[in-house]
């Protein structure tokens, strides 16, 4: 299938219009023209090499909205026409442990990327969604609530579901008493789905300036990490903290902040963090955890609660050939609160 | 009550003896005769001041046992001649959440050391079990199952319950691959439990040279943290790791060796540790936390639990003269692996 899509043909290039082919479906596979792609940082880490790992050309593109143009004769839970959505896993060995307890993301044999991943089959590296078109076995692909603007779901598929699994795992409900470390693309998306978890929401925030933001998107507090009188009063005040910042960073002021027993998540930061100090941790049993996205059954529970509850990220959509831009802008964190491309605005021919 | 005792005077000087007096028994005050003292990290840190909350004089000393000679009017659950212990914590508020839960090590309000804490009616500081009586309040006092030697019990007051409530809390049973980092006064009773507990224990160690007491004591593999190929064989296999190491360390060789969802627990160094790097707490929801002792009830659990399986800690007797040297050993981690004070041997006047 000719697909024209956007990439990286090394760290230092722009990306640019590239003209590819999509393997032909598998009776397993579905086939989809992407309306809409969200720009999430792993794709400009993973076109500028930053983790060392990248395979060029490099499509980036994880947060994928389309329709069904074609499926497998195998295919039962999808059908031409349906709206559909695709995340950061394309495959994963479906037989481990973590596969059956439907934790793809984390599957004991490495789950494959949606782009900079190795086919299963082929081996061949994968292409994301800054393309017109993708073919993807079933299992990895999701139903899109209808009443939901189909324009917007896309950062769901990331920043949504990357922010909604630990809320989950650590049982985020009315009531929660849940922080938020940093406003961005995740920070804005935990701060949504908490508060229509129920849960009571303080955004932390270095500097003030974010509180309308931040009561917009449905906090009833901020929190001025710079504010040590404040910081003191909110000792031992929080049943869960979720930590979005993207860069090097000291967990030591958030952790006074934990209950007994409370855990802060790391999902943002991918690096070392800061000497942390064991004193929180040990003398009330405070935790430090990760989490990495979420498994697909977990995507789609996500998908559902969006719909019911009608959750959507902000958005601020771009042409295709405004890529480069936006990942400037995105550095600077100069986006509210997620870039999306009009996968209309892709050039006709590379 | 006349008691003589040991205690430091300043951060600088020896401990050297010390007659001090007790309090009459309140009406729910148990008065004991102190057989048995163990020496702690804590004792050596708090009598020289290494955290800068000493008070003086301080009598050190947390892990104490000894015999019943009087009880308060109110008290029913011990009588005179029974054999009973005192662990880290003599008093606390006894009506916050955490306290209702049993929990008293994480007291609202603070719970009062069994020395160097300030008295909850008086204010006076706390005098410690290197002396010949204490008076407690029947909360805090707890039985000694019969059939362990008294001698020996005296650390499992703290390197005991240390161990234990974190192996509890995280769920540790028959079959848990547990791995023990450090080996001294709370790693060797960590390997002791957890062996007891019915798991597969393995001891994480810097050095050669630790197989056959580590064996000994329960283990059934020693694991060389600086043999990279077995380090990298060990990825992912293991339910809990029990962090024992008292000083600045890094956890980062440690985290890789957990299993998806399992927790790294510290309960040895209070202070800074080396910056730790989020990949693996993020790509395998890894978890750290702390631990600190236990609650009086846990505590009494703990005692039973070792009576039923004939656990006690590997003791070396000493004078309570011979007080300072020891601390010079400890130091040097010269001891296996926990000095115990007789008691008997403290001079008859000071």
């Amino acid at each position: 299938m000719k697909t024209i899509g956007y990439a990286a043909h090394s760290s230092e290039s722009d990306l640019a219009p590239f003209a590819f082919d999509r393997r032909d479906p598998r009776p397993n596979d579905v086939a989809i023209d992407i309306l809409y792609c969200g720009v999430c940082h792993s794709d400009l880490h993973t076109a500028r090499n930053d983790w060392g790992n990248a395979v060029y050309p490099c499509v980036p593109g994880h947060e994928i909205v389309g329709r069904v143009t074609a499926v497998g004769s195998d295919v039962t839970k999808f059908e031409v026409g349906q709206t559909v959505a695709v995340g950061c896993l394309v495959d994963s060995c479906q037989h481990c442990d973590q596969c059956h307890k439907d934790h793809e993301q984390y599957c004991r044999e490495g789950w494959t990327g949606t782009y900079n991943g190795a086919d299963r089959i082929t081996g061949e590296n994968t292409m994301g969604g800054y393309s017109t078109h993708i073919v993807v076995r079933e299992e990895f692909v999701l139903s899109v609530p209808d009443n939901l603007d189909v324009a917007r779901v896309a950062p769901l598929l990331c920043a949504g579901i990357t922010t909604y699994s630990p809320m989950r795992e650590w049982n985020v409900g009315p009531g929660s008493r849940v922080a938020v470390v940093g406003l961005g693309g995740l920070g804005h998306m935990a701060v949504k789905i908490a508060a229509a978890m129920g849960a009571h929401v303080t955004v932390l925030s270095r500097s003030p300036g974010k509180e309308k933001d931040a009561i917009d998107l449905g906090a009833e507090a901020v929190l001025i990490s710079t504010d040590e009188a404040a910081m003191a009063r909110a000792a031992s005040s929080f049943d869960f903290i979720i930590d979005t910042v993207p860069v090097y960073h000291d967990l030591n002021p958030y952790l006074p902040l934990l209950d007994t027993d409370a855990t802060l998540v790391i999902v943002g930061q991918v690096g070392p963090l800061v000497e942390t100090h064991t004193f929180p941790l040990i003398f009330a049993r405070k935790r430090i955890a990760g989490s990495l996205i979420g498994g697909l059954k977990e995507t789609q529970e996500m998908l559902d609660f969006c719909g019911r509850m009608n959750i959507l990220p902000e958005c601020e959509m771009i042409a295709m050939g405004d890529i480069n831009t936006a990942y400037d802008r995105m550095e600077k964190s100069d986006v509210r609160y997620r870039f999306v491309i009009d996968m209309a605005t892709m050039p006709a021919a590379a």
